[in-house]
C-alpha cells in the first residue's frame, strides 16, 4: 500500500496561481480533496446529489445563498448542502479547501466558461 | 433546507477539552467531520472499510505507520487509507480534524477502553 506523503497545504498553495481552477491533493472514500483559489464572484449554482464542504485557508470567502451569505475567513468552513443554490464570492481573495464526491462537478450544470471538467482538474 | 452556520474551528476546538475522544462538527455526504484533542499515545488500529482525513490544526501530531512515521504540524494533513495500521501520537499534544465515513469506529476493532462508540461521540 502506497500510503503517501503528509500534505502541507501552505506548500501546495504556493505551487499554483490559476482563479476558480480547483487542484487535486487526495482522495478518500470515493471523494477528493481539492484546493482552489478566487477573486471576484463565480457563477450561480448547485450540485444536485453532492454536498461540498469549504473550509477557508487564507483571504475572505463569501458563500452567497439565495436568502442569505456566509463569511468564511481562515479557519472556518461551511457545508453547503446537495441541491443548494450558492455563489462563491472572494474578498477579494481566496484559498480553500473543498471535500466533495469524485464526480461532483465543478460549477454544477451550469455554463460559466470557467467550469472545469472534473478530468482536467489536475492533481498537485 | 437547513444550511447551517458557519463553523469557527477555534471556537469549537475551545468549547472541550477531553482527550481522544471525537467531536462532531458536521456531516457531508455520509461522512462525518470531526474534531479530537488528544495528548500521548493512542492505541495501534485500522480501518477495515474506510480511508480517514486528518488535518493537524495545533500542536503536533505523529501518525506511526508499522514501517514509518508521518509527522504533522498545523496545515499539514495526511489521509490513512483503509486497512493500514496507524496509531497516532500527539507530541505533547495535537488537535486535529478528522474526515471520515459515518460507520468508522473510532479505534477499529481495538478493545482500548477509550475507543469511543460511534453513536456516543457527541455533536458541538
Amino acid at each position: 500500500v502506497n500510503t503517501g506523503d503528509p500534505i502541507d497545504l501552505a506548500a501546495k498553495l504556493r505551487s499554483f496561481d490559476e482563479l476558480w481552477s480547483p487542484r487535486i491533493i487526495g482522495e478518500a472514500n470515493g471523494q477528493y480533496l481539492k484546493l482552489a483559489k478566487g477573486e471576484g464572484t463565480l457563477e450561480w449554482h448547485s450540485h444536485e446529489h453532492e454536498d461540498e464542504v469549504f473550509l477557508c485557508l487564507e483571504g475572505r470567502l463569501v458563500l452567497e445563498l439565495r436568502e442569505r451569505e456566509v463569511v468564511l475567513e481562515p479557519g472556518q468552513l461551511f457545508i453547503v448542502p446537495k441541491g443548494v443554490e450558492h455563489r462563491p464570492r472572494a474578498e477579494p481573495r481566496a484559498s480553500v479547501l473543498l471535500f466533495e464526491p469524485k464526480q461532483t462537478r465543478h460549477l454544477g450544470e451550469g455554463e460559466d466558461p470557467r467550469a472545469v471538467a472534473v478530468e482536467d482538474q489536475p492533481w498537485i
